[in-house]
């Protein structure tokens, strides 16, 4: 090559990666003007959860939330909106929950508690028995049959307030609520008592799901949640009296799966159609709130998207789809079902990203990546930074995409301020007003921006 | 130098610089185990907050404040603990303030108002007049005495929403509220009605400081904040009928100044005593809600940053001292007073950080910093990155702090994420329940962490 033409395709090179930098910074800058100027994710939000409220899997809300969402999609004029059918799970919280601690004849409190989901009920009469306190499964265990045979066992160990990402705390001590039952009962348990995942000391309790494993039927226990105030006190009791006796009754039921869907929508890629860029977030939600962090939020962002794109009249090269996945709570029925659709039809997903840790500041975005895959990611954070949103990181991306993992495809999760969530997770206060929406439409800008790039340049 | 001399010279210094990292590293863990687990910044605000309340300079309640942070800070064994002597402005609300859009002959609606801090009072009949609505000052000028002069000016510019940062856009209106009374008084108006400075919809009045300038008494007008929804309603229903009648009562009013006090504590150093490194917020507060974020939130981070120290049994080679300065909302008198005590004392600052934006998660610190000072502060980053809290800039630091400034002393403010905060400010719900107790704690952390390098390296 001679040196004047070597010369011409270096300043070709830099004008043409200098102006593509420029329309980059111009189009997220686009993005983020109309999301929090005329975004629509914050009055999605309030429909979804002042209008159709709590909507676990199998309810009458959960229907609900997916007419609403096929009909929200197709108002914004998708190339094409469907529903995916599966079977989801269906348990039902039933009409009462109630406990209370005997401090002696005649004398109780009452502690706010609620059945765990996938816990089966009471005897109608309720069940009362002494209490065994412990912190892990190695206490329980050390207690044995003998210590534990009769009574209900009271998991209490707090979540870990040092953590700086409250998920790591909560990864340190769900295993109470999954496992706990399971546990307890081979060791002849009547039922237990957990501890809310809650960082905060309130009157809260927090569901969630358990499961009894291969548990024979009849071995089966109820399980519900206490709130953190509720554990604080009937530890105090115990301590003052550890022959006390609680009394649980609650009446939740597991039926026979139902059919329900996944709503999807999409915007065809001009140039390479084939190459699916899909954003999403879970549909159902617990029954206590109106689950609105969980995750009406991510709902809501990875609606909008799609919307923010058609509104800026982008037209992408490659096919940018949403799902608002069904399940994720108590099954991951969707998830699963939409990587199997997803594996039927041969399509190749390039991205994957979920919005399912709350609607707050986002902070950044992990991912699920091979290192030159991750590297042409970290090379976009110069794009981000002005928007206070630069944190990436390698990492477990989302339930609901897990089951597209195939080392290929890049997955992804936003990352939003980790500090409030478990102040709501799967409690009565997952509501609405929790929502700030200037930080509800940062992350719905942020998941654009990213989705943007990956259409931009692939991977 | 021989060889062998120089590698066993560079083994030793990369031996102390590796085990002084990890001292640092162990230090830092250990300010926010204790800040995470056995905080008292919470406890120190519900206290602040709820048995105090708002604390308007002048007031009895800024009096209790006094005393509560003397006493409080006399409580963990400081080496010294005084006040600073001052005089401050006192402004008092009064007992009624009260609008409404008169819409027709006996026809009117209410809209939530609050007098502005500094403003006179209407006649005690109150006010009525027309409204001329106005974006700002320019609009003004060009509608000239002709168009103003005996009526209201309602000035109704919103914050900007698409500032990623909420001061900057609290900065691009604000000018509204501190001089929209004196411009549009010269012009002969009778009033001023402002929006709120708030980026939510909703019914909360903001008050705040506004000044006359060099306005003869006699050509003073009341100036009042109008809630945002308030401010939307008036606009819309001026667009229908620009000739309706707006009426304000409000009886504010400014007495002559009061004596009041900062509150001093400190640790003395131990290797250089006489560098002195301050940290601080303010302990007034505006008088419609209970200062929770505005700024109780500084207060007791401040005071927690002694205390955790002291509870590590960290002994300072510097002098650290807490300032809770007074008068930051409407005269600034507390921090001009400490800078003037400070230099008629001589001593020699070498830090002063602020925390007034706030108790949310912190995001990171702004400087008033030489490029040599800011390259020493920039490599104490990756100490921070694990606390997710890395954002340095260059930057204006905090009132309160800003008459230290001398070119020599680094200046530094906390920059906690900033979402919300236009949500509360001086605003009737600043309260307690606004505050999430981990952010908070994490922003009392961060500080002492810094506090702790400052003091390890001095500058």
């Amino acid at each position: 090559m001679n040196k004047p033409f070597f010369l011409s395709l270096l300043i070709l090179y830099c004008f043409v990666s200098n102006s593509q930098e420029s329309t980059h910074n111009k189009q997220i800058k686009t993005i983020y003007d109309l999301a929090l100027t005329q975004g629509n994710a914050y009055e999605w939000l309030d429909h979804l959860t002042n209008q159709i409220g709590g909507r676990l899997s199998g309810s009458l809300n959960a229907k609900r939330a997916v007419k609403w969402g096929q009909d929200e999609l197709s108002e914004i004029n998708l190339d094409r909106v469907y529903l995916q059918d599966l079977m989801v799970p269906k348990w039902v919280r039933g009409t009462f929950e109630y406990a209370s601690i005997i401090t002696g004849p005649g004398r109780s409190m009452n502690v706010p508690v609620c059945s765990l989901g996938g816990s089966i009920s009471t005897p109608s009469a309720g069940l009362q028995a002494k209490v065994v306190e412990v912190k892990n499964f190695e206490e329980l265990d050390s207690l044995g049959k003998k210590n534990i045979k009769g009574k209900f066992v009271f998991y209490n160990r707090a979540m870990p307030e040092n953590l700086i990402n409250t998920f790591d705390a909560y990864s340190k001590s769900v295993d109470q609520r999954s496992q706990g039952a399971a546990k307890a009962a081979r060791l002849g348990a009547v039922g237990v008592i957990v501890r809310s995942m809650n960082l905060r000391l309130d009157d809260f309790p927090h569901t969630g799901a358990m499961n009894y494993g291969d548990l024979p039927n009849k071995l089966r226990i109820p399980a519900a949640a206490i709130s953190t105030n509720g554990a604080q006190l009937l530890s105090s009791m115990l301590s003052l009296n550890d022959d006390l006796d609680f009394y649980l009754k609650q009446d939740c039921r597991n039926f026979p799966d139902v059919p329900s869907h996944n709503v999807v929508g999409e915007i065809k890629g001009s140039e390479f159609p084939d190459e699916i860029i899909v954003v999403g977030g879970h549909l159902d939600s617990w029954d206590l709130g109106d689950g609105a962090h969980d995750d009406g939020a991510g709902i809501v962002q990875s609606m909008e998207v799609l919307r923010l794109l058609k509104k800026m009249n982008y037209k992408p090269k490659r096919t940018i789809r949403v799902v608002l996945y069904m399940n994720e709570e108590n099954g991951l029925r969707g998830g699963t079902a939409y990587a199997k659709y997803a594996k039927n039809n041969n399509e190749t997903h390039i991205f994957a990203l979920e919005s399912d840790a709350g609607g707050f500041t986002p902070r950044g975005f992990v991912f699920e990546a091979t290192k030159k895959q991750f590297n042409t990611i970290t090379s976009w954070k110069p794009y981000f930074e002005p928007y206070m949103i630069d944190r990436f990181k390698l990492g477990g991306s989302g339930a609901d995409i897990g089951p597209l993992k195939n080392g290929i495809t890049v997955l992804s999760g936003l990352r939003p301020d980790s500090q409030r969530y478990f102040d709501y997770h799967h409690a009565a206060n997952d509501t609405f007003d929790a929502i700030n929406k200037r930080e509800l439409e940062l992350g719905a800008a942020a998941m654009t921006s990213l989705v943007y790039l990956v259409d931009q340049y692939g991977f």
